[in-house]
């Protein structure tokens, strides 16, 4: 079967151009066929704060309002997108910047039925995921550059986590390709000790991530990033990885596995 | 030869949602092969307002500096054309937003030279435009939206007008293809006098476009607008028209010749 190479990078990276540039030189160095999916971290919050939109929370959980989901969009879809695939032209790689309403590849379902309305926020499903076009470009030699929007196909945006869409694209593709899912972020993988990057779990079971999310040595964002991950190797995802965007085309990181 | 509809749509449709829905439903009645272009109106220089970012003109024309770029980008092919992607899909049309960077379809030239600097406006030429993505895209029944956000392929995103882009798409497809482009805005077509939807100008030539803009009859933002669809006229495409958006599907409109 055919590799392909499925890299999430975190708003983080994305929102610092310097990195940005780094990533960019070591995705580029990756072989074809392959996929980026691209988070927006605290960019739109900024841009909400700039507008004087409120920013609602409940319980942690962002909600997604009309206007947020408009910032989301533009930030998302728009700004980081293409700066994203204008810096990926430049290499040349020919990159295609992607929503999930684009050739209805990613459609959605707004979430409901939650005691908390979480507003505009897309839940997806890898036997949703329309893999035909993507298929077609990554034949083309062309790489998805993906946002975390999608869409209702009813006319309605919506928002939803980039880290989902990277581990249900995975998931979707998996019949098609032998895939390696990467997660990238400014750390070098999950560690014992967050201040400590000498403390980098190489090999991290699901078992263990129980004991350590018990113990409290994981917590807060890395739990949903994890389980995200780990819902994708359980679903035949041939490798997981969580890594520092600078060292994607080495082995330095955390490696998941069942 | 086969044919091809190119349609510009204008901000003052874009930016109201019940004209934006109208038009898209005349839109999708249009026969395959059609390729849609959209402005952004004056909903950049609202959100260019609501962040502070001052709006610098000189003679009338704006500079685009690196913030209102950034601001262009996150409306033009951010929040207007995923919207219009997701109205699309709802009905559904098979639609695909891009911009000039993405598939490097649109290379644009910073431009420079000129006495005033405009800041990141990129020109652009037909015999540049990557018609081969587009062509493959128009087979596999896609229907490409392209917002007016270009790039210099050296990884910087540019500005560039919304009537050029379809003007010189229309130009870089000719020679595949029996183009039909239409202007579509909120007027009935070019009209004698501007307040009178009744006077109307059916056929309009060049001669007689020089008369009307010498008088003053035309005038203002009409001026360029014309001259952009005359240049496509005059360069192998078979038909131009300026409409009213809701008459995309009627002949009511002005049509220009030679």
């Amino acid at each position: 079967m055919q590799k392909l190479q499925i890299i999430k990078i975190g708003g983080k990276i994305v929102n610092d151009g310097q990195k940005l540039d780094r990533f960019i030189d070591h995705f580029t160095q990756l072989d074809h066929p392959k996929i980026l999916v691209h988070g927006g971290g605290n960019s739109a919050s900024r841009l909400c704060k700039n507008l004087d939109i409120p920013i609602q929370m409940n319980n942690g959980r962002r909600i997604t309002d009309t206007l947020t989901l408009d910032v989301a969009v533009m930030v998302y879809a728009g700004l980081i997108n293409k700066t994203i695939v204008a810096k990926l032209q430049e290499h040349p790689c020919n990159a295609l910047g992607l929503s999930g309403a684009d050739l209805n590849i990613i459609p959605a379902t707004k979430r409901s039925g939650t005691e908390i309305d979480y507003g505009f926020v897309g839940d997806i499903q890898a036997d949703e995921i329309n893999t035909y076009f993507i298929k077609r470009l990554l034949d083309e030699q062309i790489i998805p550059v993906f946002s975390a929007i999608t869409h209702d196909e009813q006319g309605q945006l919506l928002n939803t986590n980039a880290d989902t869409i990277a581990s249900v694209l995975a998931v979707a593709l998996a019949k098609n390709y032998e895939i390696t899912l990467t997660y990238c972020f400014e750390k070098v993988g999950v560690l014992h000790d967050e201040e400590d990057e000498g403390s980098l779990i190489k090999h991290m079971t699901m078992d263990y991530f129980s004991e350590l999310k018990d113990d409290g040595t994981i917590h807060d964002g890395m739990i949903p990033k994890l389980d995200t991950a780990f819902e994708a190797l359980k679903r035949d995802i041939d490798k997981v990885y969580i890594k520092h965007a600078q060292n994607l085309t080495t082995k330095i990181g955390t490696e998941l596995a069942l």
